[in-house]
């Protein structure tokens, strides 16, 4: 793939994102693999507002984080999308911050979430049967991600199976094996979001 | 009704069902009927995501579920809309796999749910006034329908005036005459959906 | 105005009160004064998909609700609009049936609903003020109209000063001089119905 | 920048902030500075429906308020604008009436609102890290800006580093050094309210 083939296809989704109100402001980014070997990703830059994105707003990025195609500065953020690319050997990454997965991160005590029960969950890759229990594992937020891209590393190698992670109050990270899948599952996480805190918000707990 | 005809139709209709929140990731089908006897329907993919369907994922089903024009592979929920289709004389079967079809399915407790006195109901077909009581059956979710398909006819058997199911953490089922119709009947108890859960959020039972 | 003239308006806004999910199902519908003496309404005919609306779908009624013009069946709920254009000499009405409307007119017990100390209530022809008090009537909701519309005009002939009133769990009718004006005072109260309930919600009441 | 470059940018941002429900009816209004010295603005006139705006509803107000370009009323609130754009030296003005911001406005008791924590904060202008605190002033709602507007001014020269203040039951004031900062700033503040009325709706406390 190339960068060209590619922006557009980030900014597209970029502005369904932003419709949706789950990259508001300057909030959420969005990558792609490029290349493997070594690793290139297309990622969006830094502090562009989502719903005005244009292809010239998508940059290319080594595997440490310096632009090697197109102007502007990555993501603050680039080093997680780097850690998910490079450890699950992940097609795309997608970061939202909506309503409902920065109320659910800071709502919910402990290190993660478990959903269980709701045919939504099969809309996650490799996922058959709503009997499944699905945990996604709750990163403390920081700014210094350079530092902390390689405990989540560490985390996601330990649990193999997740497919996304929250941020306390600021999000969840989502991947699949192009761009496609990583909205499928941004689609079935976001939904899966909303139906805990709807019920909460009218006494039906989990 | 030819496939080509009636294609169109279904991702059109696909499309503002996910553009409202009803068919996130590739959840939610749709089937509408292209002959009676035998019976074929026109019914959507599996897997496609429901607000970038084209034309050519829908395909073409027998009785039996077998794929017999198009390419790709029916929803393993055909068997659900071959039952509703063969034992309702409906043209069209919809599923919205929603917020709020997924939290009054799961919260109510019991084998289904009375809705009464409010003047939407007169969306559904054959209701003339606000004053009739309408029940929906909650069926157990399941990952075999092919086994579960017959009970589902039978209780529709038992209940001929029911214009539609819930599936428990899953969603709803509902039918009409053509696309049209069963549209109608989506946005009608979708509306009684979110009425009855927004009104126990805030403390005003049904 | 003519018909050939109104229809298209009545249609656009039809629209954008489907897409805000005032008028799910065949529900809601729009009235205009084509001319005051005799009185003649352009209105929305009967069963139609306010989504899907042409202007073909929107006839002429006279005083007495029969059709003069346009092919299809008037809403059973003419009369209220007759009502409304005859006794308040408005330009147009406008009924939505949406979530909060049908939510408030049922929870609030009581012949009306009092709102006070908003800015919002500005946006009603006439108040200057945030610190004007709104009081809309709640009218039972019935099937037969025709019998109900001169109880409606006695109440509406009773409160000189109200700018709508809500048929329980049924939805708000509004009016304007023009369907713009109209379209003011359905945006300004369904924003008020939606801080009402949502504040209740969440324990805050008014 | 001249009234005709900037019109067409504001009547864009009031469609979009019409779409998300946060002008309805005629409320909010949008302002940009067209000139320093002396002080010009470019206003959203009085009494526009802002999903209908056109760029000849926008005026061309000097630092009295009073119409140098352009035909119609401005805003009553235009004192507002013109107190933010003097005293902040911002480019441009938002005022929007939202759902969310008219409900903290109300809910909150004291002087401001304040929010802390959050990642989503770090789109206001300045802020580098969620760990920041956030204080919004709540200015008590008046029908006489030209009286109110100094003290307005002084509150913002008391609190310089403020983004944005609430005017109580009314809704959220923001700028930005251009319309693209200050549309940032309103879907930032616009989110931060959101999150925050439904977590106390779920009986989640900040």
């Amino acid at each position: 793939m190339t960068l060209a083939a590619l922006a557009p296809q980030i900014v597209d989704l970029a502005r369904q994102c932003h419709a949706r109100g789950w990259m508001l402001g300057t909030s959420g980014n969005i990558s792609s693999v490029l290349q493997r070997d070594p690793l290139r990703l297309a990622i969006t830059g830094s502090g562009v507002h989502k719903g005005a994105l244009t292809p010239g707003d998508i940059l290319e990025i080594g595997r440490d984080g310096k632009v090697v195609g197109g102007s502007g500065r990555p993501s603050t953020e680039a080093s997680l999308h780097l850690a998910v690319a490079g450890s699950r050997g992940s097609g795309a990454v997608l970061h939202t911050h909506s309503i409902w997965s920065t109320i659910i991160s800071d709502g919910v005590t402990g290190d993660g979430l478990s959903i269980e029960g709701y045919e939504m969950l099969k809309g996650l890759a490799g996922v058959a049967t709503h009997e499944h229990r699905e945990w996604l594992p709750i990163v403390e937020n920081t700014q210094d991600w350079a530092a902390a891209a390689p405990k989540v590393e560490e985390l996601l190698a330990r649990h193999p199976d997740v497919h996304g992670f929250l941020v306390r109050r600021h999000g969840l990270y989502t991947w699949g094996r192009d761009l496609d899948e990583a909205r499928r599952h941004v689609e079935t996480l976001e939904f899966l979001f909303e139906v805990i805190g709807r019920k909460r918000g009218i006494g039906w707990q989990q």
